[in-house]
């Protein structure tokens, strides 16, 4: 929003990759967050902040230039103080279960030492093998693969050698807690290829000469191996399409990884899916929760295909999911056709610790208002509504995601 | 629903062709039916289940699976009686005219034995000519024509031909009672071609010869053959687009016709629509009713298109017609640019005769909330309100599909 | 909205082109006007008309088939008096700043006039360029080019050549007070071509010779071009994609110009766009304003892009502005992710001068109510509401026109 409105990233204290100077001082950096505060004022940011700054730091007034030291002062005393450690946020904020999301070729190191502390709480995390996957970005694919290999003390020269290191890498996230995996692709095609071309475009990828239609190929054949698996080791499978990555070349260039901005686009699923659905949407043992950048596929394609295939069901609206008016659509336009008990409930899927009450406040306050509404039409009792209302919140989503 | 929640089919009384055995107790499917009733919480079909169980069954509960056994009596009870024989029921919901959807090569001997009965209500077909124009789908579309050339006792030799027994098979409908046609295509591709181009296309497909690209032509074709027949014969034009047909194709294998399950894909209008409207759309004398399971063409090229073309006009939101949200989303983007009057009000699409009060009374409803939020925001007058309240349920449905 | 119900253009007084007789006598004109004016309920044309017959003309009554002569002689006896000219209206209106669209080739002789009076009211124009852009309207752009290079007084014989009279003509439009451009396209394609294709393409278009794809090219190559000259000479660039210019041909030829009716298509924004956004979306001196058509790349593409791209407004939902339930969603679609700061607030683009303040107030009414809404529900304070209120009606249209 800031760099929208014309300030630099440098200022806000972002390094280029060139090493340039940038804004160091973090009171003069919360300053310019102060002043501008007012840019955030019906925007999902806003809404969070505000939450965050009143209900979780206990501040008395909202940032502005005036105030911006004082502020700062009172932020750093709480954030130094033991009530703010993270593990004692977890426990403040009722947290009973906390899913991170990885690359598949982490060591997952972190997740060791949680285990290892012998705290309490419960860290888990999900397996993301989209470097592992996507052959377009062919550079960062085979080192990946190289690492694969490495990690799992395996030989990858084949496909079927490939297929499984990722197996192997899977049961070792399992082992740590994971029970969840998450794709991330442009467009969701899916589709089987014959042994000898999926080996053909391995080998040419691993050889560095793949074509655009290599690429699509391989990650459609991919979706449906990564069904497969799931089927095996009851991995939750989450896919999630449609988003432009790094739209702004030239900033991703000078800032580098995720400061690239992500822009949705179009996304198609009727035709797309089919093949993935075709062979294992009628498995009820399986579980493939479908998000979405996309609204306008809601009601055209997502609630009638999650209202019917029994793996499917649908995610909250992610990326609109933090947004009061998004999250009103996606119940208005998904609940009567897909029904309540296809879609999952509410994942906040944030960055920042802080934010995890304001998010799922927001969600709880907006569906609640939702089943009010439909109590008020008497379309549902008022009993309906408050079993729903903690499904919604609770019971869908640790069905869902397997949560013990 | 059910099926989406893993329930097989088989356990709701549906045979598999290959015969297996399924559940033959009606007793227990209603069972499991009321067990998982609560599924249906805040979906139209939960609406208007609740509206017949109540309002045209008389039953004082929801179904649950305690109560299962005594509402099952309770049914068999009524619907046993001489009050829910279907031409009381007809009565009694006060129903002025009933159009059935009927393939084009029906023999209408059901529609025959109802006027030979002497009964006083009006049961009309409409010519629904998709296994005659469907190329696509060719040996379903050869026994068609076939069937075709029998019933209207004509040899059906060349495209010429064809059109001929079109014509006589759509005079026979209309000497049953029917007012209208209507066409399920995938896209609504519109364009006519050169006279040897169609006849060598027709020729091809009658010896088993085609291309994808001669059916889209075909289609394209006959869309604008029909509406030319509709201005000589005056039967109203429907289109309907935009649905995956068996998308479910294993079930589809499974169980056969209609458990394949649709669903919708992305239109496109404004380009595909051309040729018919540039051809006939200036026409006042002809009616082409639009229907759309795409929403996000309401505003963008729906409304704008019946809002200028005089032939055109919008039909209720198919599909989502009985959905409350659905409804009022149409109402919402569509009746500022194309105004009350080039909507054809509400004709519901239902194959469940108790569901006809509920359908009408969601649909007035909805009307009538859309209507009086105007009224309140002082956009409308209370009594230019009441006029388009009769005229959305009853004249302009009177007007736009020829009754009488 | 007469003809889509079937009333000819020339019981509207507009005459084709063959020059056959058409209805000529006013008075009958708004006597059929009148009998129809229950066809405008509930759209946006019938609150301007209602507002305007009664808050502008303070007539006390609606008009219909009764009243229509007396109605009649009353707005010509006001529309004859003083306080019904144009300037008088102007000063009444409360109007600031008044910007008309006007060909890149027009001589502005009527801006010139209006300087000359020594009037005190502020007309600017706004150089829209389509007619010298787009090469796929062969013979119109050459007899453009033509009258281009006759009025700025240069030969045109190379792509240089053009550009450089194009600038000089924008000059001429910022000597007559211009702020800003407007650039109609189908799709928003852009991206540079090197030197010597895109002069290789305009020396096959002024010989006549062009393919489909050059005029694609030519397009996306000339937004470029536009957007750098931006950069020099400060014009606010404005871009509406995605309408099908006259749709109805047979229309458009039997009526000429602006009677061939324009349906919008689906337009994509992500990919199109981004040549254009990655050479100058990170410059925050400039200012580039985005309208559509297609309200489903409202919260999809339109929002995330202008909520990242220092250069990227938003404009007010252009087509839809007018419309009560459009400008509604509008809000609702794009101001949680872009914010109001990255919106331009409201501008009305009417050609009827008596229907600005109904524009006004009507997008004044909506954002009201929504701002009120977020006070309701506590995302923003009163105080927050009231300056927003205030940027969206004046601000912030001031900042991003660049209106002194």
């Amino acid at each position: 929003m800031l760099y929208s409105q014309g300030i630099p990233l440098e200022q806000l204290g972002i390094t280029s990759l060139d090493g340039r100077s940038c804004e160091t001082d973090p009171r003069k950096i919360w300053k310019l967050f102060s002043q501008n505060y007012y840019l955030f004022r019906g925007t999902p940011t806003g809404v969070w902040l505000d939450f965050e700054l009143h209900a979780v730091l206990d501040l008395k007034e909202r940032p502005d230039e005036y105030n911006s030291d004082k502020l700062y002062d009172e932020i750093c005393e709480k954030l130094a103080s033991s009530e703010f450690l993270p593990r004692s946020l977890y426990e403040r904020f009722n947290i009973e279960f906390l899913a991170t999301t990885d690359s598949a070729i982490d060591s997952l190191n972190f997740h060791d030492m949680i285990i290892k502390s012998g705290w309490k709480g419960t860290v888990v995390p999900t397996f993301r093998p989209d470097t592992i996957t996507d052959i377009s970005n062919l550079q960062l694919w085979n080192s990946s693969i190289d690492t694969l290999a490495m990690i799992t003390d395996r030989t990858i020269d084949s496909f079927s050698d490939y297929l499984q290191a990722i197996k192997k890498q899977r049961q070792f996230f399992i082992s740590r807690g994971a029970t969840a995996t998450d794709h991330g692709v442009y467009q969701p095609y899916t589709g089987k290829l014959p042994g000898d071309e999926i080996e053909h475009i391995f080998n040419r990828a691993r050889t560095g000469l793949i074509t655009t239609e290599d690429a699509l190929k391989f990650t459609a054949h991919m979706l449906m191996e990564y069904a497969e698996m799931s089927l095996t080791d009851n991995l939750v499978m989450q896919i999630h399409p449609g988003c432009f990555r790094n739209h702004n070349y030239p900033l991703f260039e000078k800032f580098g990884a995720d400061k690239g901005h992500d822009i949705p686009v179009s996304v198609e699923y009727t035709n797309n899916l089919r093949a993935l659905l075709n062979t294992y949407g009628n498995n009820p043992e399986l579980t493939i929760i479908l998000f979405t950048l996309d609204e306008s596929t809601y009601n055209r394609e997502l609630a009638p295909l999650a209202g019917h295939y029994p793996a499917l069901k649908l995610g909250p609206a992610w990326w609109f999911n933090d947004s009061i008016n998004g999250m009103t659509r996606f119940r208005q336009m998904t609940s009567e056709t897909a029904g309540f008990y296809n879609t999952v409930g509410f994942n906040d899927d944030t960055r920042a610790l802080l934010s995890i009450p304001a998010r799922h406040d927001v969600s709880r306050r907006l569906d609640a208002n939702y089943l009010g509404t439909l109590v008020a039409k008497k379309i549902i009792s008022l009993e309906d509504a408050v079993e729903i209302a903690k499904d919604l919140t609770y019971s869908l989503v640790k069905k869902a995601y397997h949560v013990k």
